[in-house]
């Protein structure tokens, strides 16, 4: 079985054929151009699918479209209800695509699409359920149960990263105080480490990232790693943070396996082993309660194509 | 289709015949002796429900029994690993009913038990995703997705009152601080109550109950109901947490109801109304997500039974 993955990203948008061994067929890709219509960058998009599929020669074996975007979706009738990173807004997607092509269209929100990916073919390949949270700009997230996708009424679920640990706590772009998403994203690590590199001027942080502007999120790993105690006590309290979220998803989904992505899940041991310190020691009701490792992802960027194509292969 | 359903209480244990329709036969019941052997509970219980399916003539038409019991359980194995409340320790209640009677067993924590009785015969009856939450003691929980019990792994998920929604807030019985329970128990709110009448030796709390030992979860509603500024904020506090602790559930399964039961949930509008409100104001994801309503349970204490016995009916 084969199927057209596609990942909508605001910089560019890339493709693929899927088949459902998780196999990458050749990869294809256009723009994003900002600004333009959305229906005219969907109308782009198939014929490219639509070249790409000639081209190719599998206009007989292609089962489905999946394509992850982000934004609220509404999954049931393939729209794009809005989507502040593309400006797209009540986009019917599905649509336009059944215009050009012949093949069923499935959307699901990028950060299930990935999610989806990784547990079919990825870090979670081997268990049942399985929850994944993606550390960037903003925290995602996507629930897979008995190896599914769970999204919820009109696939509007699964946005894991807008839960909140701190009841008043610091602002969030969803409009609620103390969500995960404002505690555990890169931009809050950054945020944290900027306080803590204006409050100690003779910190490392300052050798590692000279320019406090131009700080990512891996300057406290760097400096922690060199002994700065200040870099130190701020990833503690984003292990803190983090791990607090992690445990409530382990004690709501209690998941064979969680999975991590986005760009601080590239810190490796420096993150996974004191954040698996964390959640081990606070393991919820005695010992008869199965631990539930954290694991870094694996499919790196091509999670999304795959767990769009994926949409077909459940 | 007909299946026994049991819940097992600190108190009590009850039990029916229920259809799959949801329909109760004679009910049964015996006392729960504090400190006797759970082997010796276990083979009375399993002996009583052998005569009682003997006298109402049921052996050839019961397809399971299903018990629900609280506590720490492997429902895979039917044993319940740690039970606090009845004293149990690694109790292989499965092993044990299959010696006496010849139908399939089914174990579930009452929590699930109840939720899933809603979900099929009660306030959630006509929706597939439904999470259950019971204010009580504590705050047991319960997610049915498409119409089925979602256990994770082990049956050891669904610990929906053990999310923190405070790091470092109020302690909780779990051993973790700031727990969603620790704040929307009726303990919780009995625990404020008591505080705000100690501040205030003037408020209408007292009149409603001049013993402060005998405070019970109903005191804010009937003082608030009167006019007393000290029991409003209290009420105001409680459905503040309760609501976000609420939108969190929204946003993980945006599930098309949200059914509440146990004492608390028997306040009525005073208690449904403004946390209904809280909640619309703080809908995730502009206009195009659906709101979620919050709805009290409709079967009492028949829920527990009549779920344990859907466990069949799935």
């Amino acid at each position: 079985m084969i199927a057209i993955g596609i990942d909508i990203g605001g910089t560019s948008i890339k493709g693929a054929a899927v088949d459902s061994n998780g196999r990458v067929y050749e990869k294809f890709s256009l723009p994003f151009i900002k600004g333009e219509p959305g229906e005219i960058t969907i109308r782009k998009l198939a014929e490219t699918v639509k070249e790409y599929i000639g081209a190719q020669k599998l206009d007989n074996k292609i089962v489905g479209i999946g394509i992850g975007c982000p934004g609220t979706l509404d999954v049931e009738k393939g729209i794009v209800n809005y989507s502040n990173n593309l400006c797209w807004n009540e986009l019917h997607v599905a649509d336009i695509f059944k215009e050009i092509l012949p093949y069923p269209v499935r959307l699901t929100n990028d950060a299930n699409a990935a999610s989806l990916g990784e547990a079919k073919f990825g870090a979670g390949k081997s268990y049942e359920t399985i929850i994944m949270l993606t550390l960037g700009t903003g925290v995602g997230g996507g629930i897979i149960i008995n190896g599914k996708l769970f999204e919820g009424n009109q696939g509007k679920g699964g946005e894991l990263g807008h839960t909140v640990l701190v009841v008043d706590g610091e602002p969030c772009t969803c409009g609620r105080k103390g969500c995960f998403e404002a505690y555990s994203s890169a931009t809050a690590l950054i945020r944290e480490t900027k306080k803590a590199m204006l409050a100690n001027k003779r910190s490392l942080m300052w050798k590692v990232s000279p320019e406090i502007e131009l700080v990512g999120g891996r300057v406290v790993f760097e400096a922690a790693a060199q002994g700065d105690k200040s870099a130190q006590k701020v990833l503690d309290t984003y292990i803190k943070y983090l791990g607090e979220g992690i445990l409530n998803y382990c004690n709501i989904f209690r998941p064979n396996v969680i999975v991590l992505s986005g760009g601080i899940a590239n810190a490796g041991d420096a993150l996974f082993d004191p954040l698996n310190q964390y959640i081990k020691e606070r393991n919820y009701g005695y010992q008869s309660t199965p631990e539930v490792k954290v694991v870094p992802a694996e499919l790196g960027y091509d999670s999304g194509k795959i767990g769009a194509a994926a949409l077909f292969f459940e």
